[in-house]
């Protein structure tokens, strides 16, 4: 649905906004503490009014923010405000962090990353509440897989430590995804450029456009990222500090990488605009070189076309040689001139 | 009335600025509560002083503003600065917040928009007073439709809330006509873009200067609005101010789109230009070609048409198919070179 | 006198820095309070420690900086430090206010409008102390005419009010001027706008860079005016803060429509450029079809013309009228290309 | 010697950084108080530990900051600290004030101006301690002429004040070169700008980019003595902060000619690729129109001149004059269409 | 290993990022303190919970960070957080400085200069404890020969001198490198730029876009490392606050100069446009120049070699004589024309 179908709904109504999703969603929730970690899967007409711990931390994943009905029945159990729903369930809404009386909330960009391909942006939010973690996705992806490994096998110190770690090591899965981004985008400008050397095509104009575009996108969704980052690596009630400033870090590795790729492409079309204009410029000198040797042989041949009654350099015997003798000297003349213009 | 026929004026003297309005400006008011909504249409020559309220709360709505009789009477009624209502009769005047000891005062711009049409901006104005609030507008337009339905029909809170809230929800559908119009402009930028990637034309690029410039007025629009926004989401008095915070949440994702948009109105100029060079470019090319091919032929023709008594060549019985010979080979070496140098 | 004449003298030293000025300043006095308005013309000569007020305030205006011995005996009387006299006489100085301990002292720029001709700035500078208002101008002029009817008259405020009320009214005149001249360079950008859509003549370019270049000293000379504005919006001892607030709105809404107007210059530069390129296009497509048709035509006639005795087809009965109809065969099929291209 | 050659060296180690410079330093001090003024020229080889005033103020000045002998005398004598020694013997340090238990060390770029050259930036640092000023200079100039004859004809507060005024007035002379420099680049500029408006030549653009690159330049050592200026203007203990803030505000003036020129520079460099552009455009109509014209003539000309037995037209009695007035004909049509899309 | 491969990794696990290297890392450690220093030589599998120290203080120099089991003992050893051991070993990491309770670690880029060459960034790290400095480098290198010598031979303040002293002079010798290497640039643009102003060439214009691209790298690694000079100057606890006050200035010399050849390399790139389509402009202007001469000529020649019976001209005694007559005269005038535009 069009953000413009909120116009005239009250504020914290549950409306989907972004692309039409069909699927249906998938509720997966992880019950661990230090002692052990119990999966489960919840139905989407699941009575979340009956929902309860199975160990001391949860871990719920929502994979599709499509559902009206879900959000607001979580939201419910869970005390969330209407707004903060609101936000989970608007695909185009903008990053931020928001800290909450009992639980922060945090939405940013998840990437969806195939090599050659350009990056596609989707909604991530997270809810930490004391020792329940929720995430939602607009797509059921397998980001977090390593993560839930983790988790079922118990390594890592994720079992032992509060929801701040968990949602650190999701953002930081995320973060690492910006990183791996940065690299796909390199390689393919790194692509364009090393074609541009031998001969420019303007597909690769066109590609260059096309990654500026995505480049810019990109440093749209992360420069309000880094905002939450710089937030959080401030925040002393996480008790997670050092591994905040140490993800806001990465934040400022990947805004550098973006600004440098961006500097990269705007070299790379520069180095396309002055290829072009030499080819033109080749060009041209082609047809001067051309024009200039044949026109004024051209001219003499026609001058001994003529049908003058008088004409003497007709009778003479040799005035055909003559003629190519002349013709030649001029022909040779021009060509040290070129040469000498380094034209040839 | 020109902006600059306020020379010499007092301050604070009512002088409308702006295009010029014949229409009569049209007076309505909502009285309403929790019990409640009264609706009320008054006359222009309404005497003030006698305006009193039926329900707990009203709301009044003043389409046209270059009444100054009208203002006049409101403002000393409501007991507000004149300097204030010299700004509100001001269609140019920049947006802006005032926090006044009984009131506040904020104006910005209102949009009609239309599809496939330029955006057109109107100044909209807003007094909040304890219970009351004032809307004043350039034209009589239907743009707070769905919130005058629901204070008919009770749906939602704004009967029980305060005038923050009836003016948050005012300022919320501004806000989402900003959003609707950087879509539309989305659209237009798209059809232009499509277009490029086939041919271009003129006409093109005078459309995307003239969205360029669009953009730019958006973005002196919008800029002043998020310091309007980013102050209310900071007021502790409102008693909304989460529902502030969210407004200036949308206005930030205003201020990234329109920033998006001009990049890619100017990732298009750019395709833009690169086409018209490449255009040249195969001109040239071809002119080159056909000069080369054809300019040494006539040359040779012109040698044997030549009218020298002594021209050996002349008299050979095969001379003319010789010729031939040679100006076929020449060209076929041509054609060899261009298609090596990938000219054709 | 030029700046640099300057070097290696005291600090403090009148000297007058600008323009020659030859005409003699002029000194016209404002006696006046509630009770009425005395008008004087004072003497070049008046020996200024005979001053006495004839009202409770007194408006003091000079025209023309450049008599070292006038500003010196002025500031002498009233006490003014020699660095601010300094300032009163460079007609270069930089806008800026200074809060002394007994006065203000402000100088901005003051703008010569005429329509469709460059902004002519001159030196303003205000001393505002207790009761006292000394305006300095550069030339004789009228700036102040509706001020001075107000004060003759008695309409308005101005004659119950303090000295800054005055000085406000001063102000808020030359930043209705600044207002007026956006509208100016308005027109003027908007002439060349519609021409540009027309035909494109150098001239254009060169009115465009020339109003490019007022934009920017416009702005040089109103981006600390607007400091001076802020400055004195927040002084609370002035007693009319509101009025300076909204003094200083203008001066935003002035930076606004310089900065728009900076983007549409830079607009119809773009168009210009992008219009030039198209016309040589058009030249050169024009060209390559004449070259393109007639070369190949003047080649097959050549190769008739050439007098081989045995060339089989001049025998021919109708060789001339195959030959016809071989050129315009070529000649329609190269036609059909240049349609089908959308050259022609 | 090269600023890496101190690659290794211990901080504080005193080499000189810059041009090589093969004078001899000169030593020049003033003993000055209310009372009179006394002179001394001393040698290199003088011994600092003997060096007593002889009246209670001192200036002295050393012009040539290569020998680290006296540089590190006068350091031991005054108890200045190495790193500060370092910086005066260091031509190409950044310009910065530093702030000093005992002593005030500021050093900046003094220019040596000659009409229509560029700029040379040379160094100047000076120290400021309690009744002795020490000025270093990179050579032997007369920079300060004028402060010298104020000092020896007792003119001016000079004499009476204290060691910052001393200070203030060498730091004015140099921010009046500043003001000169401005003034110098101005004219540079302004006669390339109108020799544009007559005919474009690459040496125009070259001396453009010179001039920008030198504006630059002059800039990046502008901007750090702003901050002096800025730092001084605020700092009480010199006892006349209100010439220092007069000083800044000549700096700010400085800044705001140095990005007006910037613009100019900009300004013609755009002016410059127009005008080169129309003159292409001029030469391809030329070519344009004669190419136009004369290759259908050439075209038809040639038909008459094939050789077929059966060419009806070469037998009319006037064949000859109806082709030329085809040829008139066609000329005609063609110089009015040119007319009509004004080509000429 | 790439970044990417750290994905699902625990916080702090010890990765290796970078360059593949395979040469074995070097353990240098010097004891020192006043009385004397003793070098040392580690072997890789030295157990570093036999560490100690032989003098006051030490000095440990790890060439190499690709062995994630030595950076860990040292990091037990030494008690230092997994997370600072992590930065240690990723190359890429950002230029920081963080203050733990019993160490400061700062990283940032070492630079490998070769005249001529483009520039080669390495991780430097360095671990700051009491009495204890660890320095990581990629590479062996020999970046502080000079600073092995003074410890060696006591010159210098260093053996009396705590931790901080000794890391200053190694990041002093890192600043010196950069500024080394903007010299270098310099040389490199220098070189460039000479060779613009004789004739332009392709491959310059890619230097010139690959050293702007070495120049933007440069300045994203120097803009944060500005920042770690500027927060060690404010740090009281280092107790050489004046040394890294110093090294700061260098580092904003360092940005000044960038700064300057990224604008230098703008204008030479300007240079390099306008020189360009100066020579298309010749070119043009000759081909123009030649067709304009030679194409009527051709067709007056044309015009005799027609056959038509009845053609006057062609029986006048002199008719050939005054056909070169009039070419001439009509090459003449052209010539002059050519001249007076100043075309040739």
């Amino acid at each position: 649905m069009n953000k413009n179908s909120k116009r005239g709904l009250d504020p914290g109504s549950l409306v989907y906004i972004g692309l039409e999703r069909y699927q249906k969603p998938g509720i997966l929730v992880y019950h661990y503490d230090q002692s052990g970690c119990v999966k489960e899967q919840l139905d989407l007409d699941f009575d979340w009014s009956n929902f309860s711990k199975k160990k001391e931390k949860v871990w719920i994943t929502i994979d599709g923010i499509h559902d009206a009905a879900l959000i607001s029945s979580i939201g419910r159990h869970f005390q969330i405000d209407q707004l903060t729903l609101e936000d989970v369930m608007n695909t185009r809404s903008r990053p931020k962090l928001e800290i909450n009386e009992h639980y922060y909330f945090a939405c940013m960009k998840a990437l969806d990353i195939k090599p050659d391909l350009p990056l596609v942006l989707e909604q991530f939010s997270i809810l930490i509440l004391e020792n329940v973690v929720i995430g939602f996705q607009e797509q059921n992806g397998d980001s977090f897989h390593a993560l839930r490994q983790k988790l079922e096998t118990g390594s890592g110190k994720v079992r032992q430590s509060n929801s701040f770690y968990l949602a650190y090591l999701m953002l930081d899965t995320l973060v690492d995804d910006y990183l791996l981004a940065t690299e796909n985008l390199a390689k393919r400008i790194e692509v364009i450029e090393s074609m541009l050397t031998k001969q420019i095509q303007q597909h690769q104009l066109k590609t260059l456009l096309k990654i500026r575009r995505e480049l810019f996108d990109f440093k749209l969704a992360t420069d309000p990222t880094r905002e939450i980052t710089s937030l959080l690596s401030k925040e002393k009630e996480t008790g997670i500090r050092k591994y905040f400033i140490d993800l806001h870090d990465h934040m400022l590795f990947v805004a550098d990488q973006i600004q440098f790729q961006r500097e990269i492409v705007s070299n790379s079309l520069d180095l396309y605009h002055a290829m072009s204009s030499d080819k033109t410029n080749q060009v041209m000198r082609l047809l001067t070189i051309i024009t200039t040797i044949f026109v004024p042989l051209t001219f003499i041949v026609g001058v001994y076309g003529m049908n003058f009654e008088n004409l003497p350099e007709l009778q003479w015997t040799n005035g055909y040689y003559y003629t190519w003798g002349v013709m030649v000297l001029i022909t040779l003349l021009q060509l040290r001139w070129f040469r000498k213009n380094r034209w040839i």
